[in-house]
């Protein structure tokens, strides 16, 4: 039992948490002022990149980068963001970069779905003075102590310029960060949307190893399942379908994001971007379909221990059952022996006692020909 | 068993009454005059507001108020109307603001499904001679006394005014009233439908509340399953269950109400709030989808305690069959050297009682041993 | 078991019966004249009205009325049949009115599922040299000795005339009869599709009534399983889910009939009534809808039933295994010292019989702490 | 268990057998005669009629009937093949009406899912130089020992001949025949797709019987699971589940045909068809709602079963419960007063029997008490 | 026990491996330079042909082979590459045949969902300089070791050109190159589209021995659990849902790439293949169709085999109850009598033994006949 609820302590729920219920949405110029910073290491990284020029910069002083501009030659300027902590830093880009107070909410108050807001002019983008961006909600998943933990990436996209904002530092892309100093990568020689694009592909091709996981685990449980496991494969398998319907509804959403980004034009996603899009969507289509094969894997998997319980019940009751019919009715026959009766004729013969004992072998030989008969043995 | 029958009781479930079948649907001027008003104390209030100035009184006397203008400065005029018993009232309203007789039926008659009526000309909008008119539904939901209770608000949206109608005192606003004290607000600058919007989003953020407390019972009943639960947890997951399929039927419908005021434009819906709506509409997909969570970690929860019930009922036989396998053939020995025969050889033994014991214990071990094997001890 | 099988008893399955398969579909002049009219009465009601008067009579001869006409002043004239017996009577109104052949087998082989068909010019049409005529077939659902039961309700949509064939006589369409007597109703004012309205929206609202009885059974049963509930519990979840099933089944079509008036036009059907069929629309959404609710906890509550017979079997099983476990062992130590051996050396000690005793109570003292500790007791 | 192997004897799957994967698709000229025919009596009947005349002939020598032409008065030609193993005969066939080959196939390589392919020019029709025809391939069921069989029938549907091939000899479709040899009949009035709607419609409706088959055995084994069914009800309720399974798959398509015939124009397809066809959407309509409901209800009842199992589980339990936990103490307490102890102090008293059996009785009692509260008996 | 364990070895999940998550999608001609040729044969087959002659060739110089033209009179030139080891192949036919770099890395990353991409311009065709292909990724089922296995084929689809690559050698297009050999075959006379249509179609017919393979295990347990089966049967249905799970998973996709491939003109396809695409979508449909059907017998049949598992328990209940409810009280009995109290009267009557046996007797055949009643017997 203790193995049960080792397995069973702290299995985490998905959460949401809503502080103000009634408040205003969306977090404009004055009120993210007002919002105060919590503690917590922010940090800002930005890299510059041209096909023949490369450069990334740690920032210190956000007031002062964000004052300055962009180095001429540079035809995308990434600045990534590790941390929500810092509202100053989050104003001053806010600020820069014209950010909507809509979007400016979703990216600070997390957990979002994952879902694309085109703003500026266009078919699908919302009227107003905004400037055209794309803000894209995504979300990086990570098993943390055995865990599927999510963090949530946001994304703003101009048309040279690609803002991204993390909850905590650590991420997927230092492949991309390598890929970026290689010079005469294709990557280099495209546009912001680009960078989106790969960025997003590092996220979703994270979700194989996941699966990777999930598909060991299962197939431990199959074959201890199948082998008659004890009750500790009840708590695995609940705690696996658990989280496999938690990678779904994790995983989903994503699906969307990328079916709207390749869908619905926007003038800062540009037509090369859509083109690989379509790679990423094979994949998320690859990691929800296997996913699903897993839970429906699972699901049969829980109904088959269900019927080994079932089965190890019949069992021990047969042997109950067989030890009990063999022995209650000669033992009843030796407590008639035993009777102090004075007229017992049988008590006097000489050969009694051989035959009882003779009597009671062939009653428990019977009985075990009948159970024979039956299939029990 | 009395825990659960504490749980069972006061189960309350949703219930339709029609009084009576048959009769006209929409109620106009006169059949509203016929209608007997109830016991039950109403509480009108009126805010008026515009970017500059706001005047909120309480109405005592509904038929001077009728009859008077609003202030020439109002832009926005909100009258809350709490309670449904005072027919009169009613009567006066509908009749200033022409309201169609098929909404103040479904204003009377609660609980009606949440939905958008339009009135007046346009795409979507009822021909007639109604006046342009958004008319909603909406359910404010709570948990009172553990119980989900859901409590129907009806909305009218005209171009300057927005009636709201709530079926009892006490409502989850009281933060929308401040912010529209706050002179500078962004609400203030705001046309009706936007109030409309704003009052929306209140009602929708307080169900993340409530799934907090959903989430905290299921976390409860898991690790409590977990660990291998009493009978009480029956009863307690057939009631979470049965709540979040509550919750669901309640949730679901205040989808179709967002998408529809999303889409189907109407003369007296704001460019604004449309934009605003998406930051509704993402609410409530993430309330939906949480809830789905909940639900399918419950039934997944159930199933898995029939599971454990099953493997109780395997343990508590092994025990029954251990005991039973190991004692009954020695006493069926016993018996056999209780028989009163008078030819018993091993009777006048010296060693025979050591030797019946050393001949119990060794089945006795036997026995234990192959249970061993088997795996049941 | 006697209650169970009273609550068996009598259970009907919905059933179709094709007395002819591959018979001429549509049923023309002649054949429906070749059709034996059989025994029962028919009863035909004629009510003519316009704004200022009403009249209402009661026909005998068919005949005659047929070749009569309606008065001058009247706007409506709806002829309502109880009763297809008559071939004779049906003859002369398909005559008369010029029904369709495939309508007028529709009307006579009950059941049909509920539609909608429009024959005449236009959109939906069927072309031919029928006049324009709208058909609509509809459930009218009773509880009849605790079972669901439905009578098809067959509609002929003219431009001033509304014919309506029932199976049997009585209906639910009294209070309607009432409310065309009143002079000033806002149904005398409207044309005959206001009339099919008025009727559809009487046979809708009668299943709320039918819905709250289910719901009284399904509370009871709730209260009933969650508390331990007997045998007699299990036929009669059957029972219920079998009877929201059918329920669902009969108002289902329902739905797609008036969705059909609404959407699709023809020039039977008014614009108000348009307008008003949107109240029945809602009516029945909300019917399905609690069907559906009901159905679920239903099925969840037939889930927690199998549970609550495992947890009584566990029970069960745990009074049998301790009763045994306690006294197994001592009847054995008991048969031990009931031996004949001559060589006993307990036997013959002063304080053997007090120690026996005390040995006895020390063991199943033991098993009972040990029960204590797994939580048996 | 005789009885349930009995049931599950002989249970058949559908299955499909594909000959030589990787061959040519469509039978053309020559491939058709390299063909050998197979043994089996093909049996070819001709009805020509007009609304005039009718004349029926049995084919002999095909060949011959080939080389002829059709009376000149006939505006409808019907052929009908029972059999497919004369290849010759379906060479002729195919060579005279210009079969398509894939169509040739399609009616050799039986079973086919039930389609509509229309060949020819037209919308939907495929491009090529086979003149207009609609192929059309459905499937008549029947009951044949107790298991649902369906056999396949293909129609080759032209602007004056309908030609159809069966199989196997033995239709449904004589009441069609009486009713063409009936003179002034609607069909005789009517083009070749008529004749085609009245086939499919026949076939149709044949599935009324079935249902009504499936019927009385659910509402059999209703009431025996209900009043608590043997072991057999486990086997019927698989066989039944499974049968209405097999039923479903094989009306489906169905459907989808008479929807197709329905809505995608071809020159063959008559306007009169079109309407009539509507009539057959509603018998398969029913035919499937009727069916899917009978499923659902034979899975409720497998639910039943599974608990009235444990009904009866627990019933047995509860028996040896009782039986053991009154007879157990009271044995051991028999047990104590027989050992051979020599200091027993109550074994000298005199009233120590009546005692014994009045402490035996008040024992027994207690635990019946016991019982009567716990509801065990 | 063991019979299972060898039915759980070695069963398999799907998995999907990706080495290198964050790196650059698509190959272009550097990267696949830069790739390592992994060891393994690879082995290239190149068959031109026109409808009057045919010519196959092995080819072991791929250099010179792509550096040569193709001879004049070939209107179809088919290159089939069986193993994708070798690097430098790969290079030269991306070159020569300008194939996309994603292309090119969804045909080395196998396994990847069947798809179809169309470059080139075109509605669906993907902007950009490369020249119209079509490109299909495939599946091809086989059961290899009792266990279903898929191996990914790759078509690039020309103009005059089919490019084939395979994972291993070994597939089941030996009947199509044996068509091509025929002078005079339909095939030889049409373009490269159909030679694709013929492949797929040949893959897609390889589907149906697998079905059969699964009808004949489902058959087998049908009638094995029906007669009531061991345990040896869960293993095996749960097996089989998988195998049925896993095989609809991987045609339905194959269902999607061949509607494409009808649906979406490309100037690649031409319009006879496109007709004879319906036969293989048809097929394809037979086989989700019945793949579907066993998978819900399989699901019936686990419910089943649940069922026969509670009726066994029964069984094995009711003779444990039955056996000891009747020994248990005589046993009792008979302790009674083995008392040794001095004054036990029955003791010394004459008639005391054969009483007992007689009170034996009537207890046992009381209680055998309350069993009959009760229909335990």
């Amino acid at each position: 039992m203790r193995a049960v609820v080792r397995i069973a302590a702290g299995l985490r729920l998905p959460r949401i948490r809503k502080d103000r219920p009634g408040s205003a949405a969306g977090l404009d110029r004055d009120q993210l002022g007002a919002l105060r910073s919590t503690s917590g290491v922010v940090k800002v990284t930005v890299i510059n990149y041209c096909p023949d020029r490369v450069l990334s910069q740690e920032i210190d002083d956000i007031k002062r980068f964000v004052a300055d501009h962009r180095p001429e030659w540079s035809t995308v300027c990434w600045i990534n963001v590790d941390g929500l902590t810092d509202m100053e830093a989050i104003r001053a880009f806010a600020d820069k970069y014209e950010l909507h107070p809509l979007a400016v909410e979703d990216l600070l108050h997390v957990p979002q779905r994952p879902k694309v807001d085109a703003y500026g002019e266009g078919p699908s983008g919302l009227p107003g003075t905004h400037p055209a961006r794309l803000f894209v909600v995504a979300k990086m998943l990570q098993v943390i102590e055995g865990q599927l933990a999510s963090e949530q990436i946001s994304f703003f996209v101009g048309h040279k310029t690609l803002l991204t904002f993390q909850e905590r530092p650590g991420d997927v892309w230092d492949p991309i960060r390598r890929r970026l100093g290689q010079s005469g990568s294709q990557l280099r020689r495209q546009d912001a949307s680009f960078l989106l694009y790969v960025l997003l592909d590092a996220i979703v091709d994270h979700c194989f190893p996941i699966l990777e996981s999930y598909g060991d685990r299962l197939e431990k449980l199959e074959s201890e399942v199948l082998a008659g496991a004890g009750q500790a494969a009840m708590a695995q398998i609940y705690r696996l379908r658990r989280e496999l319907l938690l990678f779904r509804r994790e995983v989903w959403p994503m699906l969307d994001v990328i079916r709207t980004l390749q869908r619905e034009p926007h003038e800062c996603m540009g037509d090369t971007t859509r083109t690989y899009l379509r790679d990423v969507h094979d994949h998320i289509l690859q990691i929800i379909d296997l996913g699903d094969t897993y839970r429906e894997f699972a699901a049969g998997l829980a109904d088959t221990y269900t019927s080994s319980l079932s089965i190890r019940m019949n069992e021990v009751m047969k042997v109950l059952t067989i030890i009990t019919t063999i022995f209650i009715p000669i033992t009843f026959l030796a407590g008639v022996y035993g009777m102090n009766f004075h007229h017992i004729p049988e008590a006097n013969w000489v050969w009694a006692y051989p035959v009882f004992w003779a009597v009671c072998l062939l009653l428990a030989g019977g009985m075990l020909l009948l159970f024979k008969r039956k299939g029990w043995l």
